[in-house]
């Protein structure tokens, strides 16, 4: 179980916490720590890849391209990765190609109020892309899963916090 | 071969270029976008894996970060990642941990003049860490060798572009 994983590799701990915000918190989760060892990258990918449908699928940097990497190597479909947007920003926002009307599974590490998977999609849907699905690992169940279904995107998680407290 | 894939894949093209800073160059690299496919990524990723030495490896956001992980799940060792320092930068620098003294072999897509590779050698020196090698795709021969050698550090590449040229 993904759950059992985190919980024992120290991706999700229980206890009183302070947020870099300031904000109390009873757990922490980090999953881009744990996603450095090779065993628990591979066992996250197995997992994305029995949930994912889509044969592309889409990761945003910095937290999620590790994951999304790994599952294109378990399952031989191609990435892309979506940029932050910077001040400065000359880059493009997508490393990867694509086909308009090409349907891109978005793969997330840790979701919370469900932002900055809207912005990705959006920045793939202005591409052209088609995005109906979100894949996360955990979902601290701060709204995402309502504000996202409102913009057409369906948000699949492994572990939902309240699983965990 | 790597050379015939990269030329084939069209990540190493040659020709008349303008670069975007303006500069004219006979050739254009870009690994990034190529790596998308996980067919070449794992191409890349076992010939990574033929020459890396240490037990732990590094890659510099973002474009190494797609081959450092696929080499780490090729060889089941470890990974840190060394971000980009931010003029607002309150998050660390190294995503991934390892003792004092340990050796790490630093991965990278391309090295021009070797700048980036010193820099995130350095972070990982301050840290604590051994760095002696870096193994690049490709090495543009803008000096870099020379510099990383002055530095102690050996750079491995599978490319250089006087092949290509």
């Amino acid at each position: 179980m993904i759950k059992d994983t985190l919980l024992k590799c120290g991706a999700i701990k229980t206890g009183d916490f302070t947020l870099t915000s300031g904000k109390k918190s009873k757990y922490y989760v980090d999953i881009k720590e744990s996603a450095t060892d090779p065993a628990i990258l591979a066992e996250i990918a197995a997992k994305f890849a029995s949930l994912i449908k889509s044969e592309i699928i889409g990761g945003m940097e910095l937290g999620a391209v590790p994951l999304t990497v790994a599952t294109a190597l378990e399952t031989g479909k191609r990435y892309v990765i979506i940029r932050k947007e910077r001040s400065h920003g000359t880059k493009k926002l997508l490393i990867g190609t694509f086909k308009p009307g090409e349907i891109i599974d978005l793969l997330e590490d840790v979701v919370t109020t469900g932002g900055s998977v809207l912005k990705a999609a959006q920045t793939l849907r202005d591409a052209g892309a088609v995005v109906e699905r979100s894949i996360c690992v955990v979902d601290r169940e701060e709204g995402a899963w309502d504000m996202l279904k409102e913009n057409g995107i369906e948000l699949i998680s492994m572990v939902k916090i309240s699983e965990i407290l």
